[in-house]
């Protein structure tokens, strides 16, 4: 007997039609002969509304509130699943992150899986039950409700399919799979049939936006195969796996394009150690995520360092360098915001050289100015002015021939 | 130190505005030198919206994914009232009906408490908090998530208080107490300072819709003293105590009146042992509430057996009422709907004649017609025509110079 994990994302819940809908395929998976666990996100904007109430009442809620408060959005799904698929006259149950035996640590809002047990889940699968279970939360050892931070609720649909050692874990969504590029943006994207792990980490740290980096590190770090798919359409989706082969014969699998970024440039570092490491726990202790960090030599001593966040942690980002500018006598920093991010991502650039080439030939020709440069084994991102954006998608999309 | 308990219900923390202001109220408790336990219901019309959804899906929801669902309401409030608290300058922490060890049977949408610890509330005291728990809920043995059945925050508050042995327990809700008939009907009404366990429990069975009977009955069980006052107004509310003697020289405390019933009359019964028995538990199993029940005899063997049962259980009463004439072969029935019960209401009764009289002469003198009679040791109620409903409330009133 089969065993598959199901994830159904806030957009394919959020109404009782497409509750309906979702409960259905989980009805075809348990008629074909699986065991079934769905995990559920909120219905629709729910939890951006809750976010809103608590925002009515504090700009500083503890965090230990936040869960208490945001983890009744699954709740409320979890339970109308249910309901959905005894009305389709088969069995099912409920259950929150509680009571599967999810734990994690004690650090509210962004809790990390200390164990999941499966006992209860065993129990309700041999009783013949579908199994329901509400993404995004779980319990410390205490008892106090925990969640696994926003949009997490892939994380325990991947966790869960690891220990249940699943078949594989399929995510239904609101795209059809993943995509060359942002098919919105790119109207000549092509669909892939499979991507790698790394591949997708990648263009996850992008912003592909379909699942969450931590998601896809636990389905890599277990093995566990993924399905991205939509929930509407019976469309064929696309496999996240590990790599194989044939992956390698393709050049670059993919390119994506970020907007929501901002650049800061801190020139005249004194070029010593622990600087740069002081910088960035600073940085981090305000939970600022940092995308990419560029850091160049004047040949002087003195070093050029770089980095790019997210547009949403702008006014935190600048009073923490304002104060480390302070310490450090760092004279000069400069801001950029926006600036967009080129990249294209492929298992494929290991093996085969000359993928740099092409993509700045390509921005070249576009008359693309191309602001700096990162790259990693299987990826190389350009920061570029957010006019090109959009231009540079499309002529790098183009020059891959994907 | 004391130790007082707050229960406001769903009109009193409808928004955030409303929550601020409960917060204040809880805060100015501690401050007077109490440890303070909250209670809350959900937010204005939560629950009805999350029975909606429920409604959407279908009409037959499992008991326990009801309560699954339904929990999330009170969930959502205790969070937000810790968070006013806190962002008012002082400690709180909100508890669902699990962690505080609110222990139940397993009978989904309506179980019975069977233990509540208070080893965590007592810590959480200890560390300063107020303590806000979420009404109405509580979980099995087994850790299921149960819910006490609708408007039970009050049984929720009632048993905290009972257990903790608070110095007493304030119901904070939309009127400013207890009156001596509803003032929007009646508008010479007067609020009374206090009002026995026993008088309030025929009001709230006769629709004054303050509070639950099934809180009142724990409040007289084990003693604890209740204010019922307005969270908006400064204004004293009125208690509900243990009997004092001085109520025994107030003849009737209150006048009230349901507009919400439907009578049947089954006539013809054979008049043997277990006729009656077995009607009533055919319709109980319904989970239909009955009001009053009258039965006389004919004189010749055969019994005419007459309820009162709520306007919207109609449709399910007449059903059974069909199966069970069939049963029994009873060939008369009939069935008023709506009809109207007006009803006086004192200890005093108890060693007073006459108010029986007093009642029926001013029923009279206003032309009103008595369909038929009950009577409890401290209540009177005529069932009446739904058009003679106000007249009859204003003018039995009056009789009583209340």
């Amino acid at each position: 007997m089969g065993m598959v994990v199901l994830k159904f994302g806030g957009t394919s819940v959020a109404t009782a039609d497409l509750i309906r809908m979702a409960a259905q395929k989980a009805i075809k998976a348990k008629i074909d002969g699986n065991r079934v666990v769905i995990v559920v996100s909120a219905m629709g904007k729910t939890t951006d509304k809750l976010l809103a109430l608590s925002g009515e009442i504090t700009d500083k809620p503890q965090r230990r509130e936040l869960d208490m408060l945001l983890t009744t959005g699954e709740q409320v799904t979890i339970s109308l699943m249910a309901m959905a698929i005894k009305a389709a006259g088969h069995e099912a149950i409920s259950l929150t992150g509680g009571q599967i035996g999810l734990i994690t640590d004690a650090a509210h809002t962004k809790a990390r899986i200390k164990e999941i047990k499966t006992d209860r889940i065993d129990q309700e699968h041999k009783d013949g039950k579908i199994v329901i279970v509400a993404g995004f939360q779980g319990v410390d050892i205490e008892g106090e409700i925990t969640t696994l931070g926003r949009g997490a609720s892939d994380t325990t649909a991947l966790a869960l399919a690891a220990v249940l050692k699943a078949d594989h874990c399929t995510i239904y969504t609101d795209v059809d799979g993943i995509y060359t590029a942002d098919p919105r943006m790119v109207p000549h994207a092509k669909k892939l049939n499979s991507i790698s792990y790394d591949e997708m980490l990648e263009m996850a740290s992008m912003g592909a936006g379909i699942m969450h980096n931590r998601a896809i590190e636990f389905a890599k770090k277990y093995n566990v195969e993924i399905l991205v798919r939509s929930s509407v359409t019976e469309a064929e989706g696309t496999w996240i796996t590990k790599e194989v082969e044939q992956m390698e014969s393709i050049l670059v699998s993919g390119v994506a394009l970020r907007k929501d970024l901002a650049q800061f440039v801190l020139y005249g570092l004194p070029n010593k150690p622990g600087i740069v490491a002081s910088i960035f726990s600073a940085i981090s202790e305000q939970n600022i995520i940092v995308d990419d960090i560029i850091q160049n030599n004047d040949g002087e001593g003195l070093a050029a360092c770089s980095f790019t966040a997210e547009h949403a942690d702008l006014a935190e980002c600048k009073l923490v360098i304002a104060q480390l500018a302070k310490e450090h006598n760092i004279d000069k920093i400069i801001c950029k915001d926006p600036i967009s991010k080129v990249s294209v991502v492929g298992v494929g650039m290991r093996s085969h050289s000359g993928v740099a080439n092409t993509m700045f030939n390509a921005l070249a020709a576009a008359k693309v100015n191309i602001n700096s440069i990162t790259t990693s084994e299987i990826r190389i991102s350009c920061i570029i002015d957010p006019n090109d954006g959009d231009l540079a998608l499309k002529v790098v999309h183009k020059a891959f021939d994907l």
